[in-house]
């Protein structure tokens, strides 16, 4: 097959370079926001008399007739013509004769395929977008439903003060409220047409940037046709954001994988959400939540090759590009998996309450509260803190819990205790009492969970 | 020196273990903001009564003191003592008395340093802001002085197009714009204060939140407290717009190493930004560029180091966090340094118009105009492409310009062709018709700079 | 279909969990090793008596059949069976019954998975050290053939010292020579045989591990169980070797990309090698080597991804090992596609003399040249560098070359000079005096390339 | 001052760029290695004649002088000198006169710098060796000192089976016996001599490279000008080798840390290696295994960002590679630290026997060796893992432990159990059954021990 460029070469591009440089193997998901793009671009091309208006209603017919072909399965992609716009350009012009050879004026593939990564993005954005809303919803619908769940709050993976398990979820909560701003940034950015920045700097031919851009939905016209060719500032912010929601996704996953081991046996994952092993009878492993865990590399890995690619590339357009469509998808694609198992699978984990509240109790997880009864009763808190850091070493030694000790024996350690202070060692009064805001106490987390649903 | 939580310990802190754990030495950077952040806390728990207000007073006196002494150099930071957060308290302790113990109620150093950070943070946004702004002005003006440069533009850094030198300073004009706007959203959730949920769940003192975020100027409070010490999404947030600005500097420097080539010769460094060999006498090297294109990779570094570190932490707060100090700090200095630097030399840089003009002559950088030429004339853009292929291949293989050739030769490669046929390959005729929005000709470019200079 | 492991299930799996987990897509490029494996491990459980010497033998006729089924692509993969190995273990019990399901005695796939790629790595390991081996050979062949062209050594991109063409390409055979090695080390670390320690622990089976190990080719046995399938080592190796070398590809792509440019126009690429524009019919883009540095980018993402993933796992195995295939396989397929299209190039690029040796004379490249000069006429360097300063300056203001100086002018300099000064400044001179070990005298780099030859 | 290579310069470097080219501030940890190589090539310009013999004497005492000044704390390094290597020339040729401008003579900063990084990195690289050689006897001692402790084995942090916790920690000798291998290969490659490269292309003076050498103990000289002074492999190799390291350090810190955990409760950590919170009196955290594992990440970046530097440099030196030193500093700081703290701690934690004996107990570990057991009775290895899993199952579901059915009730799920089982069932027999090479057998695990021995 002739390339569409072989006016100026002697020679035949090499089989082995045919093979090397080609991109339709994946950029052939691209197909549907190739063929809406184009459409757009035919009918801006008529309108404005570039291209004679019958000839932009025979492209247009033929486009959507190659639409239903690749929907259908019909459509042959071929390797030879490199990319996803060759191919479709090629068979416009198979179906349709020379009007199809109009299609291409005022355009290059360097602003069509910026165009076409962008609306390809911002359809799955907001995809993403909306499975992040989902996930908001289940946890604050969990975090209502389990509201009488306590369960140790741990710092260095030490317990470190009783929490509700609602709390705990609702951390959850803040992070995807920030991850959902992220991706709407981001979707702003992509939200800008390249097209009719050509090769680089424009057209010769009075095209009309703003209608086809109308056509497209889009919002912003990009101010330079340099920039427009050159930039993937829109992919790399992407990246960012998905990197940084793959960290709390795999935040939550170490949490639920440590949680439902037998050391901790805080939570029961699904049957239906584990597997087994092959030589082990007995396991049941939690291979969601450690997958999730896994795929967040992938998508640093992602993030850090195209941060290397861009990194050095003189303006404008360079081959190195092509290699930005892979990261995009894998990460869309990673992204959106990770998400719908984890929204499917929360609602069904089973919170092991006894466990969780024996788990609060067996510790010294009101020290704290301890030394705050001793601020209240006017000791300095550095006193306060070392005060109860002695009575916590005699527990330890002697076994014993701080709510075993006597009041004499509290005594020993400062006389600002009172009978008053068994009650403050309670996790129950230890919760009910951080009323601060954002803090931990029932009332709290149950104004918090009314705020959020006041917020839809 | 006793730490402040020995209480609990039966053993002394080993010394492998002091080093190895300290922070003191790069977190004293902190010590500014630590004090504004205690201040106002200070204040908060005298107005609530929480602490006597006479001791609220002395210990405000008190770390006003110590920021004196710190900033005339007289402080000792002590590496025995940790941090920088445990030095300040142990001073304030040694000069006040026992009211300095009351300044960390209701506080743990797991909020006080995310305080800290954000504050620390916020500042140096602001000046990072500050700084791109005087680039996008400084190319700005550059790109209105030297409207008459005319170049090449490249793709695959082969020549392509005509282009003004002025257009393509614009590019960077649009990619520090989205700079800008990155670090603002960064700001914004940078600007959330996390002072008040103690260890991770709140306190059961009856603090007031919003009066300490008004004292110290944040305009929102963080909602939940085990997502407010566990969370590091502003500093991945800074790590990650700092990537992208430092993408765009960097490929600012690699085209700038390209021109000072001997090769390209399109401009000249100052002598006073350049240095030269110690053995080579005849040398003269663009250092400052290729060290801001090196710096780069330490950003990208950096970034990795952070999602690497979060990725995979259970809540809240665990040790592994204090990596997160040294990346931002080194990011700040990093971004800081190469953005002053860089708009410092760029308005002493010599283009030379005469060789990039000589540059945009010899090629066949017209091509693109002919073809579109022969659009204007009907023919299809697919065939016009191919005609002109085929004219630039007999161009080269007679070693002839596009202009050199005469009108019957044109006419062999397409009858379409006319004598209007040397207008269109004039590199200035093809500058100024690219009047589609966001192209190069030199009416649009200064409409571009109006509306930027409107912006302001 | 039944998993394997549901005996202790109470539900089925969930489609999207299923889904989720599969790796059979990816995984069964490993078809081939794994049945290898399954091959030796019968035989050595036949031999062992372990399982009855008929089913073994069953077993092995079995996977010959599947093998061949394979191979004539008529097997079919389903992800149900979640991954290559379960969906031959599934083909075999169905093809030959309960012998079938003797095949995993003493196995699990924690030890088969990791066997099956180290089978895998091996393989490719050889293969890409081949590739190299036959790029040396060929900048061994261009040096030798290209002897005689001389071109411009570059310092920071500026034009540093004459060196001859085949001095940097061997530059580059040095690089690849470390690559090799690199290589080579990673082979042996891969070559160590897993099977045999089932799930983490070993079997209470009388298996014989070093029969196994005979029959595979490995040269040695892992010596623990619990490392033998936790490790990744040879993965990571894999990739950082990999990664290095695609550093070398890139800045050899970078060379070719800017030795291409008309402004350096040192080569001419094959027609055959480069790709054209869809807009402008001029172009003619270095596309290959456009990829190839792109490419590096995403090796570095995978060894970054996969440091991630295997940084923080408690042994032994985890689910997010699964993860480490993709990668590895990606990485291959990259290094062995780059590698074979530029050596696939190299002979057919087109070595500008003239330009080159043009490049050569215009600049000051002898200055250094002349420093030495000085320096055997009893001169101090710092000294001798210091004159030739001045005089380089003094040629750069008056437009002069240094061999365009009058021995007065030398003078005006330095005493030191003498008419014997002119010959210094030869570029023929300045290369053939360059004798020192692997300096870029013709005559050395003639001994090096001989050496070269004799390592064969 | 004035710049060594002020010569061809019209104007003084501004002060912004000295302040940003300026590496002194973190190279002048090279000092001693600059001394040592500039000693030798001194050495070898004397006895070569290139300078005269006293003026080599002189220097040779000068620098000698020098370094007792760095040594003692009296030596002033100034940023306006740019690096150490101008720094300790100027001292020099302040100190012994026009002497000391020969010292530079045949030599470039571009060879001298990969020299003294070459000097620095080999001394370094010798002292981790011996620091992982240490550790790996601290475990062999350890696994020897425990052989007693039986613990669970775990996969997807589920209790998979009973091991010895000697087989546990040897897995991690294993690791770092690769660890060592790697740091040998990369001792290898870094013990190669690039002085006499000069700038780039050699030196037209009669040098001795291999005298040199020998002088500072290379036992290798490199071949290649332009290679010698554009290579960093050693480099990239080192924070290679060094990021695989912190992989293990880190997966064994996150070990510790879920081992010292409440829940597993596994390990206690000495008080001395441990520290408090500063509002939790009852907090021990494990903080030299979260910085640990938290200093893994600031690693895997430097590798990042060296990669990154070097992937797009075109020969030969460019200035981006003064970006190499930082990395490679805090890499070896970082690597030391971890190492020596870990080395010196592991001796003293406290492992809690009852408690991995009874988390062992507790599952259901020994299932495998149920279906192992029927397997020895003629149970096809399938079958016997179906039938073990419904026995499993039974139990989870009448919560009773494998050990608690009676013989009928095994006799329900396959008739090939016998009164033996019970054996088969036991912790014990469990793992000393496990006799494969390389098993958890005492048996076997000891022989190991015994081999690491004989190795020494």
């Amino acid at each position: 097959m002739k390339k569409p460029w072989a006016g100026r070469f002697a020679e035949k591009t090499a089989k082995i370079v045919e093979a090397f440089t080609a991109s339709v193997h994946f950029d052939k998901r691209l197909w549907r926001h190739d063929i809406e793009g184009s459409i757009a671009h035919a009918k801006m091309l008529g309108k404005q008399n570039i291209i004679p208006q019958k000839d932009a209603n025979l492209i247009i017919k033929g486009l959507n007739e190659i639409k239903k072909e690749i929907e259908s399965g019909k459509f042959k992609f071929s390797d030879e013509l490199e990319d996803v716009h060759m191919n479709i350009e090629h068979a416009l012009i198979k179906k349709i004769g020379p009007a199809g050879g109009r299609l291409h004026t005022a355009r290059s593939r360097n602003d069509q395929v910026a165009l076409d990564l962008r609306l390809y993005l911002r359809d799955e954005l907001k995809e993403i977008i909306s499975l992040i809303d989902n996930f908001r919803e289940v946890l604050a619908a969990l975090a209502e439903k389990y509201i009488d769940i306590i369960m140790p709050g741990y710092t260095h993976l030490q317990r470190a003060q009783p929490v509700l398990l609602s709390h705990h979820l609702l951390a959850y909560y803040e992070m995807l409220k920030r991850d959902e701003e992220r991706f709407r940034n981001c979707l702003k950015i992509t939200n800008v047409m390249p097209l009719g920045s050509a090769a680089m700097s424009g057209t010769t031919l009075p095209i009309d940037r703003k209608y086809t851009a109308k056509l497209l939905g889009f919002s912003e016209v990009s101010c330079n046709s340099m920039d427009a060719v050159a930039d993937r500032d829109f992919v790399l912010e992407f990246l960012s954001a998905s990197s940084v929601l793959m960290v709390h996704l795999s935040r939550l996953a170490e949490e639920f994988i440590l949680w439902c081991s037998s050391e901790f046996g805080f939570i029961e994952l699904p049957d239906a959400y584990s597997t087994g092993s092959s030589i082990m009878p007995q396991k049941k492993n939690p291979d969601v939540m450690e997958l999730t865990r896994g795929k967040s590399g992938r998508v640093f890995g992602h993030l850090v090759s195209m941060l290397t690619i861009q990194k050095w590339l003189p303006l404008t357009y360079n081959r190195d590009m092509q290699e930005d469509k892979e990261p995009v998808f894998d990460t869309v694609d990673t992204v959106k998996a990770c998400l719908s198992v984890i929204v499917s699978m929360m609602p069904k984990v089973k919170f092991n309450k006894t466990r969780m509240a024996k788990a609060t109790e067996e510790g010294l997880l009101t020290a704290t509260d301890l030394a705050e009864y001793l601020v209240k009763k006017g000791v300095p808190f550095r006193d306060a803190h070392e005060i109860t850091g002695r009575a916590v070493r005699y527990c330890i030694e002697n076994n014993k819990a701080l709510t075993g000790l006597t009041l004499n024996e509290f005594k020993q350690f400062s006389n600002a205790t009172d009978k008053d202070v068994f009650r403050c060692l309670k996790v129950n009064e230890s919760i009910n009492r951080k009323t601060s805001f954002g803090g931990t106490a029932t009332k709290e987390v149950l104004r918090a969970i009314k705020q959020i649903k006041n917020e839809k």
